[in-house]
Formats: C-alpha cells, structure tokens, sequence
C-alpha cells in the first residue's frame, strides 16, 4: 500500500497506519501510546538528547534508517554516561511511501531497541508531499547516576585517547552505495551500551566520550579543543580501519579523519585506565578492534603524526563532506 | 543567506549555523548545547512526548511553525498533567531555505518556550534537497506529581465534558492563508500552562484532557470511547466558535467537529467540580471562552444533540482532512 495525504490527517487512516505498523513492530507497546504523552518513571538526574535522520538510502550494507535511528540517539545518551531507557520515534514520511517499506523500517527500530534495552514510549506520524522519502526523529531519555561526569571540558592533558573500533565503514558504506560501487564494505551502525557499560562498572576514569558521527573524528576533536583547552597528538599508525575502507578512502582522495561512523567512539581516559579501558572495550560486543590513538596535549591543535614522520595539523571538516550520511 | 548541503555537514558550516541562529536565539543556551546530550534534574515519574511539524505556510495569522512546535509539544505533555520542563528541537532544513526565515522561527520558539516556562536543552540540524521547506520536531519532557493520573481510560457516566474556547480557528486560519482568502481569523496557537495549572493547584477531579489538534474534537472524543469505553452527549448550542468560524466553515462545508485547534482542550471532570473548573479556565489565559459542553454516556457513542432538536452522530476525521496543518 502507497501513503498517501490521509495518512497525516490525524483521523481514521492515521491510526491504522499506527496500530498496523509502529504499534505492531513493538513487542512491547505501552498503553500510553494512546495517549498525548507517556508516564513512565524517571531519575534524580537524566539526559536528553534528539536527532533527526535522513540518510540516504534508506537501507544499506549493515544497517537501515530504522536501526541508524536507534543507535545514533542510544549513543549520544551513553557518551554523557547515561543509562539509555527511553526513546521516542517520530516519522514524516513523503506521500508514495510503501507501507511494506515503514514495516521493515519499523521492525529493524525495534529490533535494535531490544539490543540497546530502550523501549519506545511515544511516536508521531506525519505525511508532507514528495516522493517516497523517510524521516525519523528518535528523541532519548536515560538515567545518570549521581557520581557521574563525563563531558569534553573535563580532557586533561596526559589523558590517553581511546578508539573503539576502526574509522570510515559508514561512510564508505553509504557512499559505495550511491556511487553504486561493488565491495563488501559495511556500515557499523551499533548501539554502544555493551562498552560504555563495562568500562563504567569497572570503575574506569572516563574524563569525555563522543560517538564519530557525521563531520569526522577530526570533527569531534576539533570541538573537544575548544570546550577543553586541550589539544590532542594522534598517531597516524595506531588508528585501526580496515583495509577495504583505507583503499577505498584513498582511491576517492577522502579523509579517513572526516568520515562518519556509527557504531565507533572516542573516549578520553586517565592515563593510569588506558590499558585496562582498552581491554575492556575489547572485550565488549562490537569492541574487538580498540586501541589507545593518541593522548591530550595542551597546545589546543589536533595534531596528526604521521606514517612519514610528520606532523599535520587536523582541522574541522568544511564544505559539505557527504550530505545525508545519517 | 541561503542554507546549501554544508550546513548539513556536521562540519563547520553546521556549528556556524547553530551557534548564529538557533543557539543565539535561546535567551539562555546550556552549556551541554555543546554536548551529544543534555544533563539535567529530573523526577521520580516523568511524562515523554514527541511531534513533528509541517505546517505550511511556516507563518501564518497567529502564529508560525516556531510557536506551534513548542505549544504543540508542552500542551501533549499538560494532557497528563505534567508540568512541562524540558524540550528538544531538531530541524530538518531543505536546501534554499533563507537564513532569516529560520531565525524568526528560532525566535519565536525562544519566546514561546520563555512563555510556557520550558527550557530547549537539546537540538540537532539536518539539510535534505528540497525547496526551503523548514520541519521541526519537539520532543518534551515534564514532571509529574505522584498523585496525578490523568488519562482517557479514566473517564466516568456522568463527568462534565468542559472546553476551554472556540473550536476551528486554527484550521481556519491555515486554511484561509493557502486559499489566499482575506479575513481576520487569527490561529489560536497557545501554551495552555496556566489553565492546566491553576486546576491542578485548586484540586479539580481531574479524570482526561487532550488538546484538540489534526482530527478535531470528533477524532479526539472517538479516540475516547476506545480507550474508557464511554460514551459522549454534546448539545451544539453550548460548542464555542466565533461568528466568523462559523460563518467559514458554513461556506466552506467544513465540519467543526473535525476542525484543528492547536490552543484549546478538551477535559473530563468529576460533575461535582464542573462549574469550579469552567471559573478556573475561564480566569486563566487563552481559556475566556470556555464552556461545559456536555458530559460521558454510557453507550460508546459520540451523539451531538443539534440545534433543531435532533441527534447526529459523530464519528471520527476520515479522509485527508487538510493536510500539513500542523
């Protein structure tokens, strides 16, 4: 079946396309789905975080807008050392969309929310002209324990750099898909919980974290730089990505520093906690390839040491890198 | 200035844009804007609500998407007597879009949140091809008292069925806008804190609210007698509507039961506190109009007892209503 304008009307055929889809792909709906909002218990101390999706396409090798929505909000609460619980789903979907297409999209959300142990508690549905395109919102809720302090201003200089797993393989993923070129690349959309959870129940000094999103690792370190005063020394040797994704990034002049992930994440810890961060991470699911990149400096630069013995200064990513990477 | 693919970025280009507009918009930005999620106090229960907007056009009689995604998202989160705290703010922007057009919607959030006593911790901003179009989603967050449970299941034979103003502006006013007609039907777009508020605080027995938006108040009472398994008499002589609504939707041959509003609700209160709640409403802002409508039967039916003395049922919006009037 094709959408179409009466499904945003809000009336009769939106609730079917509620009740037939979303509410089905839950296993766990929640009688506050009926309603404006939904009651559920909360925390002294909780986090919020909201993004919205747009990749394109809608499916790729590793993953698909459903489960991309779930990871890129579940993630985003776990950087600040959040215990993800809550998230919320909201649709705007163009007229011409195929409901078998939302059916697989719906199930793929919940199925990762079973992973990530969020449940959903709220959705909307809204229709807008075009041509088949899917948008989601997923806003997170999670609880922070008192204790907790994790955020980018507390990098202190001698901390060690953490990389959970190799750069680039969603990038590369999305991009082979839109050039339409042929390899076995795939996207590593995942839910952190696993090592995020192990590291803070072992007691580990965990100073920042941050998912590799959009704009790059050069991105997100450029940032920590201005919310830190820090700077931070990188080895080009230690960055662990894949052989597929290196070639791949030198074959079309990208910058491994500027390419999106989804399921990889900086963490910044005492220098004392490197080694045992890095097992534990490692042996966390979707950890396996975690290594120490670097260490905080305190001259404010991202600065590069490369494979060649020099030293080059990473910067933000500018222009448009790859629009509606996520 | 107009918004390309970079903004989307993640990159430079996408931190300019957040730190110019939508960030300098909030009167008083955390410091977590600059975080993956927003740390904050929360509550032993906590009500979650999520909505996306559409509306076209962006500014109309009365309003603007901006106010209209922080009245849409605060008044879901009163329905369930919450007091609303928190709200997240994601955009998706089609490239072409003006600068100056996002920050008068920026604006207008700010104040509208300002009014509704919420603060906007969180946001995101996505760039997707298109024509300028502009979507938000609000999520919000409230807090909710142990004691509070207010939800459509608890409606009793009996309750007063109390509405806080004129039904139809706001579909009127979309409507009149896109048909390019003159007059001066203004949407009645509003937070509904202080009504909402004030009754909770003089102790009204309180048993449903919902404000009554896309679908109308027919789609809303049918929603109602699924989930409480009442029934609705409602006598059309006591309906508030200005003379020009009326007269609009007459032309027009709209239904008024399946008109949006977006600054009014609908409550169920015990019969006993009906004439206190309907003072309360009534000396509260955006509630001078507000009138006991009718009250829950005991036959799982919406009747409307029409002004020639006759009964009609109402069922809930069919069709497509008008589309993207929220």
């Amino acid at each position: 079946m094709k959408i179409t304008m009466a499904h945003g009307s809000g009336g009769r055929s939106t609730s079917q396309l509620i009740d037939e889809i979303f509410v089905r792909a839950n296993s766990n709906p929640t009688l506050d789905m009926m309603e404006d909002s939904a009651v559920v218990s909360g925390g002294k101390r909780i986090a919020v975080t909201t993004d919205s999706f747009v990749v394109a396409p809608l499916f790729f090798k590793g993953g698909d807008i459903g489960r991309l929505s779930v990871c890129g909000t579940v993630n985003d609460l776990l950087m600040r050392g959040a215990i993800p619980k809550y998230i919320t789903s909201a649709y705007i979907i163009e007229e011409g969309a195929d409901t078998e297409i939302l059916e697989r999209i719906a199930t793929s959300m919940a199925e990762t929310a079973k992973e990530a142990g969020v449940n959903v508690i709220a959705g909307d549905t809204k229709v807008i002209e075009g041509n088949g395109g899917v948008y989601i919102n997923t806003t997170g809720v999670g609880i922070v324990r008192d204790s907790v302090d994790i955020k980018s201003a507390n990098c202190r200089v001698g901390d060690a750099l953490i990389l959970s797993g190799t750069l680039g393989d969603h990038h590369a993923s999305i991009l082979s898909e839109r050039m339409d070129i042929k390899n076995n690349i795939k996207s590593d959309c995942a839910p952190l919980v696993d090592m995020v959870r192990n590291m803070m129940e072992a007691g580990v000094d965990i100073r920042a974290m941050r998912d590799v999103t959009r704009g790059g690792l050069g991105t997100v370190l450029n940032e920590f730089t201005k919310s830190s005063g820090c700077g931070f020394e990188l080895y080009e040797d230690k960055i662990p990505m894949t052989a597929e994704v290196a070639a791949f990034a030198k074959i079309l002049g990208l910058n491994i520093m500027h390419m999106g992930n989804e399921g990889k994440m900086i963490a910044v810890v005492a220098a004392d906690d490197a080694e045992k961060a890095v097992d534990i991470i490692r042996s966390s699911r979707y950890g396996e390839n975690a290594a120490v990149i670097g260490y905080v400096s305190d001259d404010k630069k991202v600065v590069m040491n490369t494979n060649l013995g020099g030293r080059r200064i990473i910067t933000e990513l500018y222009g448009e890198g790859l629009p509606r990477i996520c």
